[in-house]
C-alpha cells in the first residue's frame, strides 16, 4: 500500500500533554509524548500516510495549526485536552476545516468532572475515540486515514 | 496470531438498530446491522478473536447478555442507542462487569440533540468510540481485542 | 366510503394501560381498555378502517410494534403513558416511522407534576391529543383517518 | 339533532393569527383565518352548535371574550398563539371559566423551539389538541361539542 | 387632619380582578371589586387623602395609568396579578416613577405554584403586602398614606 | 373596645434585630427594637390587645416561643430576619401553629439579593407585610387584631 | 402467631439484582439474592407470613408482578434498583396498587452519585429502607408485616 | 440620491419609551423621543428615505403595526423595550416579516440585570444595535437603508 | 441476650419534635414524644441495649450530644426534622462520627414538598428509615442494634 | 474635515478571521478580511480618521493591542468572534480602557447556538453591531467616529 | 510594636471545630483547637494585639459574640465552619459590623463538595483566607492586624 | 534565617495584571506591578527566599512558567486573573504540579459578577487569598513560605 506521496495527517495536541508520562499517570499513563508520537508514525506508516505531530501550551498556534492543515493535511487526529471543554474559537476552527477531524483523548471525559462533559471539539468534529490510553492515538489514527482514503 | 481458543468479544446493540439501513440514512448509513456483523466477524478474525453478535430492542435482554459476557466474554463493544442516554440499569450493568466495554456510536451524540450528550454508558465504560458510521464498530473491535490481550 | 382494503390504523398502549377503569379513576377515568377498544374499531369503521389495537408493559414489544407499524399500518395512535417522559428509544422509533404518529393521553399530562411536561414522544410526533378521557382515542382515530386519506 | 336554541362554542384566536395563510406556510399551512371559520361553522352546525368566531392581538381584548363567554358560552376553542408559553393572566382568565376550554394549536408546540414547551393554558384547561394543521380545530369542535352535550 | 387638597392615591388593578367574588373565592375571598373599591376610598379617607381607583386587562392600559399619576399622583397601590410575574414592561414602568409604588396582592403569592415567585413588580416597588385578602387593599392604602404624608 | 382579657398577640424577633437602628440604618431605618416595641404596644392596645415582645439570636429560642404562643396566644407578628429565608424547622414549627402568623419585615426582601427571594415562612404563614420600616409592624398589628377579632 | 392463610408479602427485585454478592462488594455486601430470599422467608413466617420473591432485569416485567401484587398480596417490598430513578411507567404502577410499598435499597442511594438522589419509587411508597445491606430487606419484611397486620 | 418614491422605514417603539428623556436617564440619556424622531428623520432623508415613527404601550398595537410594515415598508427599526425579553407573540410577528427588523436599544441589555440577557426579538431579527442612546437610532437608521437598498 | 453493659444507643430528635401528637397529625401521626421513647426502651431492651432519648429546638445541642455519642454511644438513631434539609454542621457532625448514624423520619420526605428531597444527613449517614409512623424509630433500633452488635 | 491628526480607530480581529471569504461563507459571507480592511480604511477616512486594522489567534496578543490603543487609539472596533463568549480575560481587557470599544460580529450571535448568546465582550462595551455580514464593520466605524467626536 | 492597649481581635469559631485533631485528619490537620488558639496568641502578640479566643456549636451564641466584637474589638477572625454555607443570619450579623471581618477555613471549600462552594460569609466578608490548614488562622491574624492598624 | 540556596517561589500574574494601577484603581488599587514586586521580594526575604515574578497576557506561556516552577521552584503564588474563571487548561496545569500553589486575588471575586463565582484554579489550588489589595500578594507570599519550610 504506496500511498506515500499523499498528504499528511496532521497529530495535535494541545495544553500540558508535553508533561505526559510524569503528570497524574494513574489517569494519563506512562508513555511520554515521544513515545506516542514514534507508536503514531509507524501506524500511519503501515497504511502509507506520513503524520505532522505537534504539541503546544498557546491556543492560537493550534488555531494556525488548524488553519495550516486545511490545505496541507489529508486529516487531523486532536486532542485538545483542557481546551475541549471551553473554546469555542478552537470550535470555529475545526467548523472551518472539510477535512475530517478526529477528536482523541487519553482519558474518558466523560467517566470524569463535570465540567469535562461538554466538549465544544465534539460539536464539530467528525467523531470521538476516548478512553484507551496512548492507544486512543492508534485507534484515531486507523480512522484518520480510512475517512482520508475510503477507496483503498 | 492463533487465539481463537480465547473467550468473544460481545457486540451488543440496542433498540432500534434492526432498522439499520433503513431509519434515517443521512444519520446512521445505508449499511444493514447484518452488514455490520460480517465486517465486525472478519475484523475479530483477523486478531484472533471470534465474537458473538445481537441486538434486542428490550432493555432487560440487554442487562442479561452483559452478565452473560462477565465469565463467558473478553470484552464488549456496546451500542446501547436510546438506552445510552436514560438508562442507570445499564450503567449499573457495565459497572458489574470487569472486562473492558467500548461505548460505540455510528453518529456522533455529542453533535447531535442536548438530550444525547449525558451518557450513563459513558460513565461505566473503558472507553468511548463514536461518529465513523459502520467503521465505528471495527475501531471497537480493535479496541477490544487491544484490551483483551495486551500481551498480545 | 369503503376503505376497508386499506392498511389498518395502529392503535398501540403502554404501561399500565390494562388497568384502565380500575386505577386512579379520578384521572384515568372508568371505562376499561376494552372498552376504548371496542368504541376505536367502530369510530375507524365510520372512516372506512381497521385498527391494530395492542397493550404491553414492555418497553422492547412496543418498539417493535412500532417498527411493524412501518410497513403495515397507515397510521399510529399512540399512548405511551409513563415511557412518554422517559424514553429516547421510543423517540428513535417514532423517528424512524414515515407513517403519521399521533400522541394520545387520556388526561393532560401538562397540567399534572413536572416530570410529566417533558414528551420525547412529542418531539417526534405529528401531532398531540389529550385531556379528553376515553374520548382522547376517538379524536385521535379522527385525526389519523385524516392524515391516512387526506384525498379521500 | 337539533340543539341550536344551546349556547354558542367560543372559537377564539390570539396574536398573528389573521396572517394565517401568508406567514410562514411551510409551519402553519396556507388555509386563511377565514377558510378555518367557516370550517369550524360547518363542523359544529353537524353537531347542532353555533359558533363566535374571533381574533385579536391585544391580550386584554382576549381575556375579555373569556370573561364573556363564561355565561354566554358552552365551551371555548383556544388557539392563543404566542401567548400560550408566557402569560400567566391568560391562565388566570382559563382558570376563572367553569365550561370547558381546548387548548389548539396548528403546528405541535412540543416539537418546535424550547421556549414553546411550556403552556399556561394548558395547565388550566381541558384538553390539547395540536398539530394537524387547520384540522386540529375541527378535532377541537368535535370536543368542545362532546363536552358541551355529553348526554345527547 | 384635612390633607384632601393633595394629589390622590392610584389604586390600580390588572387582569381578570374585574371578576372579583366571582373567581376562585376559595383563593380570592368574596368581596367584589366594588367592595374593594368603597372600603379604600373610606380608609384613604381616613387618612385625609382622595383614591383613583380603576381596573383593566389591557397591560397598555395599565401601564399608562402608573405614566398618569407619576404627576397627578402621591402614591400607587398596584395589583398586577397576573402580569406581576411575567412583565419587564410594568417594572420598567413602575421604575420609571418616583412616588411610592405599594405591591399589593390578595392571596399570597409565595404560597402558591412557583411561577409566581417570581415578582418583577417587586424588584422595583417600596414595599409589598399580600395575603390579607380584600384588607390586604387597606393596610396597603395606610402604607401609601404613610408614604405620601411622612411629616403628617 | 374593651378586650384586654383576650390572648395577647406574640411579637417574635429573630436575629440581629436586637442592633436596630445601629445596623445598615439606610435599609432597617433609625428605629431601635424598643421603640418598635413601645409603638407595637400602643397600636395594638388601640385595637384592645396586650402584646408579647421578645427577640434572640438563637433559632431554637424562637421556636420553642412559637410552641407557646400555640395556645397562650392570640395571634404572630414574626419578624423572622434571616432565618425567614434558610429554615425549614421554623416553616415546621409555624405550620404547627393554627393561630394567624403574619410575616414581617423592616426592608422588602423581593427588592434584595436573591437569596432573600425564597421565603419558607412565606409558604406556611397567613400573610406577609414588608417594606415600610418600623411601620411593618404597625400594619402587621393591625392585620393580627384583624385575623385574631374578625367579629369584633 | 398463625396468619399463614393471609396474602403473601411481595418481595420484587429490579435490574442487576441477580449478580447479588458478586457485582461491587463493597457497596453491595456479600449476600447473594438467594441468601437474601431465605433470609426474607424466615423473617416472614416469625410475623406469620408467606413471601412471594422475584428478580427480573424487564421492567415490563416488574410492572406485571406490581399488577398481580394489587390483588394477590398484602404489601409490597420493593428493591427497584436503577429504575428507581429512571422509571415514571414504574412509579405509575406505584401509584396504582393500594397496599403499602415500601421502597428497599441495599446501599443508601442519597450518598451515592447525584442521579441517585431522585426517585419515582420514593414520590410514591408508603415508606423507605434504605442503606443496611441484606439487613433492609428484614427490616422492611417487618416494616411489610406491621402495615399489613397492624391489628394483630 | 432621490429615492423618496421608495417604501418608508418603520421606527416603531414599545412600552415606557414615551417617556424618554424624564426616566431613569443616567440609563437612557436626556433626548426626548421627540428628538429622537427628527434626529432620526433627518437621517433617513440623507440616505433617500421616509420613515413612519410610532409608539404604544399596548403589544397587540405594535404587533399590527409590524403586520402593516409587511407590506407597506421597507424595513423596521423596532425598539421592544421591556418585551424584547418577555414577549413570544412579538417573535412571532418579526418573524412573519421579510422586510429586515433591526433590534434597537438606547443601553446595552447584556450589560444589564440577567432577565434583559434573553431577548426573543434576537432570535428572529436581522441584527442589532444597542448601547450608544440616542445614536443607537441613527446607526440602526443607516443599517436599514443599507439593508432596504444594498444596490443604490 | 444480656449485653446490658454496652454502651447505649443515642436517639436524637430535631426542632418540633416535641409537639409530636398534637402537630399535623395527618402527617405524623397522633403518638407523643414519650410514647415513643417508652416503645424504643422496650425495643432496645430486647436487643440487650440501653437507650439515651432525647429533644432539641437548638441546633447546637444536637451537635454536642453527637460529639458526646461518638465515644459514649453505640450507635445513634437521628430524626433531624427540619435541619435535614439545610445544615450543613449536622452533616459535619455526622461525618465526624465513626459508630453508624440511622437517619430515621415518621414521614415520608421524599414524597412530601420537593425543599425535602435534599437531605445532608443522609449524604453522611449508614442508612435511612422514613414513612412508617411511630414504627419507623423501632425499626431503626432493629438496624441500630444490628450494627453495633452484628456477631450477637 | 480634516481630522488626520487625530488618533486612529483600532480595527481588532479574533480567531480564524483570517480564514475570512473561505470559511462557512452562507454564515460569514464571502468577503476576505483584506476586502473588510479595504473598506474599513476609507469610510474612517471618509469620517477623517486613519484605522490600525490587526488579526490575531492568540489570544494574548489580542489583549496586548488593547492596551496599547488605551493610550494610541480613540476608538476600537472589536471583532473577538469565538473568544467573545468565553474570555474574562478580554472582558477586563475592554473595561480597562477608556475610550470606546464597539462589539462587531458579521453575524448574529443571537440568532445562533446556544453558547454564543452569552457575550462577555458586550458587558463591558460601550455597543454592539451585529449581524449585517462586512458592513457591520462600516456601521461600527462610523459610531467609532462618532463616539470619538462627538463635537465634530 | 507596643500597641498593646488597643482593641483585641476576635477569634470566632464555629459548629465541630472543637473536635479538631480529631475529626477527619485528612482534611483537617492533626493540629487540635488548642493548639491553635496558641499559635494565634503569640502570632498576634508579635504585631501588638491581644486576642479573644472561642467556640461554640449554637449559632446564636456566634451571632452574639459578632456583635460584642462590632464595639469591644477591633477586627475578626472568623471560620463558620458548615454555617458558612447556609446562614444568612450570619451574613447579616456580619454586614452589620464595620470593623473588618476575615472569612478564614483550615480546608479550601472551593475544592470540596459544591454545597460548600457558596459562602453567604464571603458575601459581607473584608476578604478570605483558606487552605493552610492551622496556618489559615495565623495569616488571618497577620491580616486582620493589618487591616486594623494600617498605620503602624 | 538563611535559606538562600532552596528554591525561589515563583508569582505568577496573568492578564491585564501589568495595566495595575491605571485600571479601575476603585477595584484593584493603585499600587503598580512593580511596587507589588517590590513588597514581595522584600516579604520573601524576610522569610530567607528568592522569588521569580513574571507576568504575561498569553495563556500558553503562563502554562508553561507552571511547567518550569514544578521542578525550579519550592511553591507558586498565582494570579490567574481572568482566566480564573474559565480556564481549564490552566486548571489541568496546576493539578500536575506537586508544589503547593497559592490561588490570589486583588479584590474578592465572591463579591463580584456571579461569572467571577466559579474558579478553576481553586478547584485545584493549595490555598486562596483575596480581598486585601496588594496585601493579598505578601500574605502569599507568607503563605508559599511557610508551605515550602514547613520545619524552618
Amino acid at each position: 500500500m504506496t500511498q506515500s506521496a499523499a498528504k499528511p495527517i496532521y497529530v495535535l495536541n494541545g495544553p500540558n500533554l508535553n508533561l505526559l508520562g510524569e503528570r497524574e499517570p494513574e489517569i494519563y499513563g506512562r508513555a511520554t509524548l515521544a513515545d506516542i508520537e514514534a507508536a503514531c508514525r509507524a501506524r500511519a506508516q503501515s497504511h502509507g500516510f506520513h503524520i505532522v505531530f505537534r504539541q503546544t501550551n498557546v491556543e492560537g498556534e493550534l488555531i494556525g495549526w488548524l488553519h495550516e492543515a486545511r490545505s496541507a493535511g489529508c486529516a487531523v487526529v486532536l486532542n485538545a485536552a483542557g481546551w475541549t471543554h471551553t473554546s469555542v474559537a478552537l470550535h470555529d476552527a475545526v467548523k472551518a476545516i472539510a477535512i475530517p477531524v478526529i477528536e482523541t483523548h487519553l482519558s474518558n471525559p466523560g467517566a470524569r468532572e463535570p465540567f469535562r462533559h461538554v466538549s465544544y471539539v465534539s460539536m464539530a468534529a467528525k467523531g470521538v475515540i476516548a478512553g484507551f490510553g496512548a492507544q486512543s492515538y492508534l485507534l484515531a489514527i486507523d480512522a484518520a486515514a480510512a475517512c482520508a482514503a475510503p477507496s483503498s
